[in-house]
């Protein structure tokens, strides 16, 4: 039955899909900008709605904008969930998180025209706000559903423009108001959360299809270092507080601490602002992120905690602030869904591979509800978050059709 | 004669100007926020105009923005010139530029009221655009009545919001329509230029007038490294073209490049922008400002000229571009104008010494057209560009003093 749903699956109404959600917010060379809670997001919410009513399914919004589309027999059973998000990074590709909730859409529509009956509803979900570019933390929308972080807790975070989280939500929710509201939160008995590799493992195998076994821990930090202004043409070197000279001591200091022989580790200095930032003056302050991943729990602990002694001492004679603004343990799936997106994919003749997650995925918070299970297809070179973001149709195609197939044995046919 | 002007100068009315101009984009903390062709500027224009009209002086601006009130005998003899500037760094002081200004309308006045006939006008003048903060290059409003530079060349500077010059310079000539447009350029005979020193020369010497001998040299330069942004999490450094890492690398360096025992030079980086300046993705662009100053030519050529070298073999194997946006050579004052306005002080009791300046001025760029000299006051501290800056009021007179006197000499009194 498993196998009926899967020949289903429509390799060209899949790409046709993902090639209409690239142009909203798409700037017409690969590259989308669809950031949380924008326009562009509200209109990839508006149009994957659309989708979902032709088809015939329930769609509902919940108060943090995630989105649901429920596919459901007459039964009160608890579902079946499968999808990602369709936010993007300010400038992302056309497939992160697009290509989750288009797949798992596309497996619904097959399992549909297969004629399969289930016992449990199929919710195809798009999460809120998961990339956190324009709003810390990511994953917010899947947090709150989940119940590891609350609505209100969003509400005042601010984006570089200083539109609070709390307006642009509402903005979004009033935009959408055509849509039925549902309860935040819920239940269900597994989710599936489909994805572009974003690693060069699948791409360099040649295999279409990975099977995640774990999602590698992070923790970001936000580091503030205060020092004072000061004219740059009178000032003397040697009485200047520059906050930027204090920040290149401290990066520094933590390129030598961080620097991993077997480059595991994963050390990210990718965002900074300084102030005032005019030529002509000293930096009186410079706040800098660091993003550090590993998989293995123990080193993320003892690199993370060493930061901020590193820091304080590089910046030193300047005050130093190190707030942590997030921390995830490495997360383990569970093995019976491991086994089980593998026997689909078996059953199905489509070759695949365990594999572990680089990136940070917002279905680890789902596994407070649920167990949780990842499919990963290649992307060209391993890139994301870029122009050049690549998925190959056939690949698509083949995540889509293990999905519809582990979906069908999730939803118990009758 | 020049005594009996400069002892009409009102400490208190000076003082008062100075604190009623500094509430114009003020923050209530001492620091003031009055950009280049913003709306707090153009309300500091309106101010001094509306000042000019009430002591009957004849107030015109020009298509740069640049305006002039002029205290006129009925003659067609060429001015005396005297001023400053009225806008600010986007966190400035009370005193950097409206201290020149307002110094000119106060020995205008003071002249006035001692009865005192001139054969010359004396034009009390505000440059636009001396900070260049918002609107690059710095100084272009004296570079233009100068002719050092062409109006249509500003028009296409954009600042950080994207804002155009030439849009930003209609706003303010539309803001302005009450006040008499007079043709771009002119000429003089002598231009005066009263500054708060912006070191701490003076400060701690406890003199309260410097007479500059010459404005140390300038060269500021732009520079942009493109790199490749990827994902955070799933990267390995080793095959990362990280923008920020290599600026990082340049910017190590320069330091030990442009290190100075003497502490002369002046190397100050402080502007960063990155792209696409996310936490979790690695950078793809970063440019970086450097700000290069010393009185003495030869170092200034040759450390500026190092400067590509050293940053695109650090920054290796990452494309680099150096771009020299302003190059000034050290400047040096006439002596006749700076032996003018030491016999002024000393006339006046006044004590005074040489000094030369470490800021720039664009009192530079009308050496074109006459002699210049330039009137330095003492800043506490040597602080300026913040809510610390600040001028004793006694100093302040001084040098409004000094001023009356010169002018009144250059001005051939009948």
């Amino acid at each position: 039955m498993a196998r009926r749903a899967a020949v289903r699956v429509n390799e060209d109404r899949l790409w046709q899909r993902l090639a209409e959600m690239g142009e909203i917010g798409g700037r017409g060379d690969g590259a989308v900008s669809r950031e949380a809670l924008s326009k562009a997001d509200r209109d990839a919410r508006a149009k994957l709605a659309e989708w979902g009513e032709a088809l015939g399914l329930a769609v509902s919004l919940d108060e943090q904008a995630n989105l649901f589309l429920r596919h459901s027999p007459a039964s009160k059973e608890i579902p079946v969930m499968a999808g990602s998000h369709l936010d993007t990074q300010p400038l992302g590709g056309r497939f992160d998180g697009a290509y989750g909730v288009l797949a798992a859409l596309e497996a619904v529509e097959a399992i549909r025209e297969a004629g399969i009956e289930l016992k449990r509803p199929l919710d195809i979900v798009s999460w809120a706000n998961e990339e956190g570019c324009r709003f810390a933390p990511s994953c917010n929308g899947s947090q709150v559903w989940a119940g590891a972080r609350k609505l209100k807790d969003n509400f005042d975070a601010r984006d570089a423009a200083g539109v609070r989280y709390g307006d642009a939500l509402m903005n979004t929710l009033v935009g959408l108001q055509q849509i039925s509201r549902r309860p935040l939160g819920g239940n269900c008995v597994a989710y599936i959360e489909p994805h572009i590799e974003q690693g060069p493992i699948l791409d360099t195998s040649g295999v279409p299809v990975g099977i995640v076994t774990l999602v590698q821990g992070l923790r970001t930090f936000s580091i503030t270092i205060e020092g004072e202004t000061a004219h740059a043409g009178t000032t003397p070197l040697r009485i200047r507080k520059d906050a930027l000279q204090a920040a290149i001591r401290a990066i520094n200091a933590l390129n030598k601490a961080m620097h991993d022989p077997d480059d595991t580790l994963r050390f990210t200095i990718g965002r900074m602002i300084l102030q005032p930032n005019t030529p002509n003056a000293v930096v009186s302050r410079a706040t800098f992120s660091v993003d550090l991943r590993h998989p293995d729990a123990g080193i993320l602990v003892r690199q993370g905690d060493s930061i901020e002694g590193i820091v304080s001492q590089a910046a030193s004679p300047l005050r130093v602030k190190v707030e942590e603004t997030l921390s995830t343990a490495p997360h383990l799936f569970q093995d019976k869904i491991i086994e089980r997106l593998e026997s689909a994919a078996n059953g199905l003749g489509i070759a695949n591979m365990r594999l572990a997650s680089g990136a940070f995925h917002g279905a680890v918070f789902i596994e407070r509800k649920c167990p949780v299970g990842m499919l990963f297809v290649p992307c060209r070179g391993g890139l994301s978050h870029c122009a050049e973001e690549y998925l190959a149709p056939d690949h698509a195609a083949a995540g889509a059709r293990v999905l519809a197939a582990a979906l069908v044995e999730l939803g118990e046919p009758i």
